[in-house]
């Protein structure tokens, strides 16, 4: 896991150099349909790039946006309505039975099909109308880290093609590798969890996927009981778990969320709670109880990506530290082929 | 709370007598509009029967459901595209001020709106097009019952006019009645838990949305950290938390989830977890450490609304058992004002 997390910058730069062609050739095929939704069908950690995809692709584009319940599809044999949807399956193996189901379901409701995988072969691939490929190599961990990373990009670069707003996304590797400079120091951080059982990952907006992809990541190497919210809907309930000296990770970017992001720490200050921030913002690394600091000058929009290494590297060392083995967790496959 | 949950099948008849014409009419001014997308604007409890509301509409009209992502409106002010979309509001309160942002920014867009509320004279009520009342009275627990059944009954009456697939959604009152007879029984399996710190609640289709309530309830009102998943999402990761004795409770009527549900409940049994299931499945409930028995004559497509029924009188009674009081949450406020 380690060492995949390490191999993101290449990873990424590998796939910006060898996709954008073809993105750019997609996007003015879909530029002159008259589409007027996108749906995402994924499971697992794609599904968590998936929700990132959701809020940029409708902040970039401001075509409608909706995550694909696949049960939809695969039990309940619905006939969408989908002749002006681009739908797209997220897989890193793209050998996932539902997701292949609802996308051939969704071809003959009449929707533009388009893969994002990591494996050019596979059946996801063949199946689709065009191909984004993950150019990450064999991902052995069970716990997926560059196959994440590199389905978020495709959403960029997807974005940068049908999309209004200009996001300068050729900056990310250099931002991913500063972020792997932190290795030591998020180590040492997470040696302070290593009884924690439960926690809170707080996420939102552009940010909102990764703290489901946190929590995951949490449960499935460190077996911690992780929740995961947005600031906003923190407040509708789930506050009300905390306790003294409970754990609650934050992505925390400078930018439009920052204002929230404060109400919760203050708020958590009140209830003696236990904050982690990751965050490039002065202010909300003094009311965090620690903080793992990010570059000032990443920009929100660019921050998912190199926001969630250090995330990776909790994840990973805090395994370390409660003494598991990060790439075998129990109970566990690489491939879930559920119907 | 046990008080709300006791008057929910007279709120459901109230309802159903109150607004059925109204909703006949809007549902023959939506089947002559071209409508190729509903979206769905909620957060808490409200936000949880929408997602039931999302597979209901989408299995039983074809047409795709978005839960909207209210900050893609509030922080970064995206101007979506949604001419031919219906977007509906779903609020106790109808105070929400987010919601209410983008229930504007929507009719900006160019759609229809709808809004689901207890309250006549609030603010969404005032904004939207068209208002579907739930006829509950004033609710006064902050932990939400009798609205939330009351707006997935209108999810049903709205299914009933713009949809194919009949659902004898009429009947369902009187399942609720029943389920209520439960309450002794409820309330000595509760005494099982007190001590229960974690938990996992699962629910796929029809009833994925319970499973986040019941996990929004067993928060607010128990403490207990609840995490919730489809038992698909369950084997990608989130199974690895489970451990000896590890409670999961199961929303499990027999029908197209019964498979995956028995697949997850074997799994279950090897690794000594303790189940609990909501279910009117012999096999299913066989299968579990204990099991809350309902109507076997009870339709999957009916099932929402009677199951969620045991599911709060679980989180009262166990409330009660861990000596707190389930009507005054800690950190909590009845109408919460996120934007």
């Amino acid at each position: 896991m380690l060492q995949e997390i390490s191999e993101q910058p290449e990873v990424l730069e590998r796939t910006i150099a060898a996709e954008r062609e073809k993105l750019v050739k997609i996007g003015d095929y879909l530029r002159q349909k008259d589409i007027d939704l996108i749906v995402l069908v994924a499971r697992g950690s794609s599904d968590n790039a998936s929700l990132f995809g959701r809020y940029l692709l409708e902040v970039t584009t401001g075509i409608p946006v909706s995550l694909a319940a696949p049960s939809v599809y695969t039990l309940y044999n619905a006939k969408m309505r989908l002749k002006r949807a681009v739908v797209i399956g997220v897989s890193q193996s793209g050998e996932g039975d539902d997701i292949n189901h609802v996308l051939e379901s969704a071809k003959d409701g009449g929707a533009f099909t388009l893969a994002i995988t990591n494996e050019a072969e596979s059946t996801m691939a063949k199946l689709a109308d065009e191909t984004l490929l993950i150019h990450a190599g064999r991902e052995k961990s069970v716990a997926a880290t560059k196959t994440y990373t590199g389905q978020m990009l495709h959403f960029y670069m997807l974005s940068s093609v049908i999309g209004e707003k200009g996001i300068d996304y050729y900056k990310i590797p250099e931002f991913t590798s500063k972020a792997l400079e932190l290795k030591a120091s998020v180590e040492e951080i997470a040696q302070r969890y290593a009884f924690m059982e439960n926690c809170v990952v707080v996420g939102r907006g552009m940010n909102y996927g990764n703290s489901y992809e946190l929590a995951l990541k949490l449960m499935e190497t460190c077996y911690v009981v992780a929740e995961r919210f947005s600031s906003a809907d923190f407040f509708h309930g789930p506050l009300a778990i905390v306790e003294r000296r409970f754990a609650v990770v934050l992505f925390a970017p400078t930018g439009v969320t920052k204002k929230s992001n404060i109400e919760l720490l203050n708020r958590l200050k009140e209830l003696n709670a236990d904050s982690l921030s990751i965050t490039n913002d002065d202010e909300i690394a003094s009311l965090s109880s620690l903080s793992i600091p990010m570059p000032a000058e990443l920009d929100e929009f660019l921050s998912p990506i190199p926001f969630i290494v250090p995330a990776q590297l909790f994840a990973a060392y805090l395994a370390e530290a409660k003494g598991l083995d990060p790439d075998a967790p129990r109970s566990l496959a690489k491939v879930t082929k559920t119907l």
